[in-house]
């Protein structure tokens, strides 16, 4: 894990170090992260500053770029180094579905997940993260260049130990026994139920991720005429973010409607 | 935090012991929570089951109810505890609305949060659980009821050793120091940004949760006319839950269209 | 249609005649429409008032309950006539649905409308309102009871000449031709597409509205893969209604998340 | 009005003659709108065809592109005139909006309504239609070069018989009197409250559409403490758009998330 993020030494947390990551924050459209590094610039459209002037300086603190235009250093959250430093030529799931996932999956520490569909492993970090310090996700991926992006990624947040990402088709099988939870990000999940089933521990929860109705609709009828699926819900979250103008605060014009319907269901035992 | 929930050893996750919590789940509007206790029944509209006759069972089994009906018996969630078995006698912040807040404040082990306007404790358990194992909140809440009502609440997660609740106006000012971030579910918090400010590290990322645009207007007008807080972002998120019939899948007439805004910030040096 | 609404002889509009419907104002949750009638009396919760005493007053007065509690007399819009004093059994299209489809069925004066599906005539009495004063809807429903509630509901908006609805199974055939447009409200309109396809003239928009995905699937998959139609469009109107309380104004908590799908579709002429 | 909208004469709707407009549709992201004229050729990126080629052809007829490509000929609806035909240099009201505040204003044949900002004529060419073939438009715009495009535009639809368009502050007043209702698209209409109040009727329904949160709270607190108005309403119209590719429907990635907030009221007699 990043070391600002986590570290309770309070006598160093709130100094930018060497290799600590940094949000530049200028305005509304210019949030830069990168990493501090002595004898390195960072340089935009609003002008430039060396990272030596950051080094020492505490988090929060106001700077002033070359072309007099001020700007304050950020730790990065999660959140932030996620969607903003990932490589992700795959879609993604947003905060928003990351964050009611979390719930519905019962996510915690020590707990041991799925994953299937790691893509640029986006949903990994955030499990990865919520299953510290004592847990593992099991990430399978069928693309060896989206595996790789995937561990470069979540390297970049300190919690390549929480997780391990197979190269493999899930359909073939896992190895692992007694999940706790799983999260499918499959177009045709119900080829892979049988596997699923015989992966998690009874009780498990599994969320599903489908960007179409009539995926849905096809993995719902096979869930809910099976013996060994209980509980199955359908839903959509939705983000609406609002313009911050000073007297005139409305939702933004342009909105993201869509990203996928959360399918979630558990596991029983088939007796 | 509940055995069944985070207990990695293999040999008795599976069984259901005497004072375990258990989910009962008759059909998608019958999901019944209690512990397990010999001696006593659970006994509803469908037909009644001797707790002794869950003792040793697997989580996931299909049991008989005395009419014959089939119920299975599963481990709750965290949700499924806080959303069914907590007292609530005030309106509460949404899983979705958590989810998302969990994200945003950068929750994670070992963090220490202010959460201010404590209510029946639901956010301050998933706050808890998510700082586990090091992490500690800090709750601050007027009312004597609300605050016993929420740790009577919090420890029945077996999450109490992460949470500190203090019978306190917070605008008289916060003990903590440095703390990571922080949740205002306070009407009025454009009263306490001064203490709010004084209690945060530098960069540490504030949600407050309003139910009301006036009160959005009020509070944005605060926070982006001083010094002291930027990126101030509004978001809502909503929540939209299909219903689940056979051959007929539709989101559900009757929605919860509004909870609250989510409106957050970051603390900046004043200098 | 109703006099006070359409009748531009300025020197009666505004004064309350024997037998208006007038919708009397008395709060946010009590808004009640009635007949005029000398020797009758309208009395609710908030006290009661004569008729006689509404006769002669201008729309727009200040009244005085018996109870001394104020109250308001409007000229109801045909939106209050409908969804106040329509009787309606079945599942209504809400006006947020109605709105949306005059427009993508291009409802106009003179044109002539098929409807199929008529219920309770609520989409029926805005159809003929503006399809007035000289054109026509052609409503078919297979149940006799609904097809007189209907005529009755609409009768009360005196728009029944622009109405004519026949007892009939729709799949049976329709008997008018080169109809501009049609609405079909039925839960499997696939098996009538032929019938629909020969009673319209070339071009005609049509709009089916479906509660649920499964149905939409079906429609569109039988749409799309057809030379008859073209142009398929699939969407959903969502109506967020406010609370009006000052300084606190907010989304309902409670809203009406779902009544149905809008597919609308043009027909080709298949050569 | 456009004559292939409205007229009744069976004999000649369905062919196309010199001047009328067509819709050619070619692809769902193809949908041009021109006026048919001998000599005249249409030209796109998939290919051209001579207007000679489409006169005294059906409506709804596939047509072949010199590229071999298929095309539609159909009559175009109100909304498809509108939305792309007008000249539109200012924000619109959107179809959702439009269809929704027709009702809310009770607009209907032979009405008279006021519209405070006009702009490009959007609204105004609807209001127009649904008062014909009897009611008028008064439109009051600040700006000369909106109001000329305005009833350009309108004169597209050949409903300029039903629109006034004055170039005036409608702050310094209105010139006619007991409207039956007003459209009000301005900024400040807190400004203009008792101008308005002098313009219409006594019951009369009026409907606001503005942008922000701030200008609903004040036109809100305005409206709400006067003795003037009475059920003052407050909505927002969402629309959410389905992409309709086989086996893959789904809600748009992108969508409009917002376009104004509507604020409708009644007035009542102030005595």
């Amino acid at each position: 894990m990043v070391k600002s993020d986590t570290s309770t030494d309070a006598s160093n947390i709130y100094m930018i170090k060497e290799d600590d990551y940094v949000l530049l924050y200028i305005d509304e459209k210019r949030k830069h992260i990168f990493r501090v590094r002595a004898g390195y610039r960072f340089s935009g459209d609003k002008g430039f500053v060396d990272h030596e002037k950051l080094l020492g300086v505490a988090y929060g603190t106001k700077i002033t770029l070359s072309s007099g235009v001020k700007a304050y250093v950020l730790n990065p959250t999660t959140e932030d180094m996620v969607f903003k430093l990932f490589k992700r030529p795959t879609q993604v799931i947003y905060p928003k579905d990351i964050g009611r996932i979390i719930l519905k999956l019962d996510i915690g520490p020590g707990k041991r997940i799925l994953e299937a569909g790691v893509g640029s492993g986006v949903s990994t970090a955030f499990l990865a993260k919520y299953v510290a310090p004592e847990g593992k996700i099991y990430g399978y991926e069928i693309r060896e260049d989206f595996a790789e992006m995937a561990m470069r990624n979540i390297s970049l947040l300190g919690l390549e130990k929480y997780v391990e990402i197979k190269i493999k088709d899930i359909s073939e099988g896992v190895d692992e026994k007694d999940l706790d939870a799983a999260l499918i990000d499959l177009p045709d999940p119900w080829r892979i139920l049988d596997v699923l089933y015989n992966a998690l521990r009874p009780g498990a929860p599994v969320v599903f991720f489908l960007p179409t109705m009539n995926q849905v609709i096809k993995l719902f009828d096979e869930l809910s005429s099976s013996t060994k699926w209980i509980a199955v819900e359908i839903e959509e979250i939705l983000e609406r973010i609002y313009e911050t103008k000073k007297n005139a605060i409305r939702p933004r014009v342009r909105m993201i409607g869509h990203t996928g319907y959360i399918v979630s269901t558990r596991k029983i035992l088939n007796m």
